[in-house]
């Protein structure tokens, strides 16, 4: 006998056939003789409607009102989940995330969750009853209902396993897995059967939607285990995600990931005086712009360039911050140039091989791929490049590093 | 300053504007400096569309995931209305029923209330908070949500008028009171200023639908006075409802009531044997058949005719249960008259002032309605007539016992 925690999204409990679906989904784990505590979200689209419903009241609703309401939408599909087990004879009990011992702290809207209190939860697996956790939800030292933010339905199944010492903790989703890359822009990309915290961590970043990264920073810190897998197709094995082991060093690349939500933001003529440079990130930094990749140079003749990249959305917003550093410097010019992306390689096999570096940039270069900017970390390399021509120099780099699948 | 609790129901909270105005209905009190505690009930409709996709997903939901279920739908309205006060500028915070201190018993979907503990509501108005409170839903002692079956948020909202000691109760809605006759039936029934308990009572289970028997018993025993009032129409006084007062006696009738859910029921033939009307009586309980009113007699050859009226819904299942004694018993006749109502006045008045029997038989006869059936309580005389011509008999009594208005 097992213990597992299982987690459905909005779109694999998005209507009563669905929930149905997981319903039959559970059961197979039920009929193993497997303790067994769900973790669901709210409808797909539910989210939306309470938030459309709460503009329409008031532009600039209460954080605490607001998560009262958005609560709403994990509390419907916790009960629907329990009935639906019900139905093929099975004991299922739901439990909101107060009921679960799901504390966070007073933040609304973006709480943190301080402890668990698996007691409850303890006492009815014990019984042989499945037990349905409303997930993205918890409750704050006041007894008032928080709520956990983006991501947070996964963030809730990671601490329920955590707090329940779980064999297993699944997290099913709309994809069946973290591929070597975005199957949709390379064909060969493989499905990847381990990946590490801190691969899965770069992953996430990059903007491989999987799973938000502060999830999979819990799973790290807690050391818990999970897989992600497909609630569409539940006989195919997922991807699953652990603590580093010496064998996944062999593999020095384990994936290729493209990120297009970005823009360069490219500031010259600097006037040469102390803190420049510093006065304008502060401006970006007050403006909530979130800068990305930096590089700084000085020209011969004293006057500094300064190249950063922010998100697509972000790029009006810094030009203005910046504009106005310059105007009070008096000098300088700036630019926004829209079409380039990131992309980048992660693997902590790189820690222990070299040359990755150089077969990246050869790679790129065979494609006549132009690098922009160049950043680094222990299990990542990324550049900027132009969007015209980057799903052709994801391709090259994932050939390059081997990632390509063996044709059947 | 005084202490007040309104209570507004679905229609009155029905979409987003509807919301923004029972925000300014709220606004008025807490303008002129009163504490004010708002009870809301779901959205009209909301609560049809959640059962409705619970029997989509089991036919018969667990009556635990049920109220978990059904406690969402009064959770969204009070986060929308808190909000709509934000907007207008003033303080108020929402409370589920357990957050507000509702304790029920453990029978789910028809809990009872049990005990309020109001310090968190007082804490709030103390603060010069307005308290939204989730009707309809308390929490048992084993912290999980309950429901208080129907009409229950108007029990929630007497039960906080009781616990908060309020100054006054208004529970609003889309009538603007209760009147001395249905007004589409009787063009001069007029608005009632003040009722008593029990005349209230025998309105609400004569059919008169603006408010479930159980919350009138309920503030009568808890002395709770409310007004019951429009929410459309805020300009009007509503009916004051309280304990008897003697110059309430004055008034021998305080309304008409007609109740066309009736079906009559002949029993004849019955064989004389002993017990043989238990039998009956006996079987229509198995089936859960209420009767209303019985009326027997023995003829000169020994055998029993037996007459009662049910509602019509149950007029089938009756027709079978006593077909089935019949048959065991060995002889009789059974057959539904469906085409009766039940016309009834209602006055504590009549307690003190002979005649009314009489006054109520002429003014039928007037009509030529035909009497099936007399039923009388202490202040209650009801009678089943036939469904044809029975709007013209209302009216013949309403006029009778002087309740027409005056002319404008």
């Amino acid at each position: 006998m097992a213990r597992i925690v299982k987690k459905f999204g909005g779109t694999s409990v998005g209507d009563v056939d669905r929930i149905k679906n997981v319903a039959n989904i559970i059961r197979e784990d039920v009929e193993k003789g497997h303790q067994v505590a769900v973790v669901v979200s709210a409808r797909s689209g539910v989210t939306n409607e309470l938030i459309a419903r709460a503009k329409a009241i008031n532009e600039q609703p209460d954080e605490r009102e607001m998560d009262v309401l958005l609560a709403v939408g994990e509390q419907e599909t916790i009960a629907l989940t329990a009935m639906a087990l019900h139905s093929l004879g099975i004991e299922a009990i739901s439990m909101t995330g107060a009921q679960a011992g799901i504390k966070t702290d007073l933040a609304h809207t973006r709480a943190r969750i301080v402890s668990m209190n698996c007691e409850r939860i303890e006492a009815a697996l014990g019984k042989g009853s499945v037990v349905i956790v409303a997930g993205f939800q918890g409750v704050n030292d006041e007894g008032t209902t928080t709520t956990l933010g983006r991501g947070g339905s996964d963030l809730s199944a990671i601490a329920l396993a955590s707090g329940l010492n779980a064999d297993l903790c699944q997290i099913y989703t709309d994809v069946d897995g973290v591929y070597t890359a975005d199957p949709r822009i390379v064909p060969k990309a493989s499905k990847i059967q381990e990946i590490s915290y801190e691969e899965m961590l770069e992953m996430a970043s990059l903007g491989t939607k999987v799973m938000q990264a502060r999830s999979v920073e819990f799973a790290n810190k807690f050391n818990v285990v999970f897989e992600v897998r497909s609630s569409f197709d539940t006989s195919i094995p997922g991807t699953i995600v652990k603590q580093e082991v010496s064998s996944m060093e062999d593999v020095v690349v384990r994936g290729v990931a493209l990120d297009r939500n970005q823009a360069k933001i490219m500031v010259s003529n600097i006037p040469d005086k102390p803190g420049s440079a510093a006065q304008i990130f502060e401006a970006l930094g007050k403006a909530n712009v979130c800068v990305d990749m930096i590089v700084q140079n000085i020209g011969r003749n004293g006057v500094a360039n300064l190249t950063f990249t922010v998100t697509r959305d972000d790029s009006k917003r810094s030009l203005d911050a910046v504009e106005k550093v310059l105007n009070e410097l008096g000098g300088g010019e700036v630019a926004v140039f829209g079409e380039v992306v990131k992309l980048s390689v992660v693997g902590i096999g790189m820690r222990s091989h070299s040359g990755v570096a150089s077969k990246l940039f050869a790679s790129l270069a065979d494609v006549k791929s132009n690098i922009q900017i160049i950043s680094t970390s222990e299990i990542k390399i990324s550049v900027v490049i132009d969007e015209e021509g980057a799903e052709e120099a994801v391709r090259a780099v994932h050939t390059a590093f081997g990632l390509d699948k063996a044709e059947a």
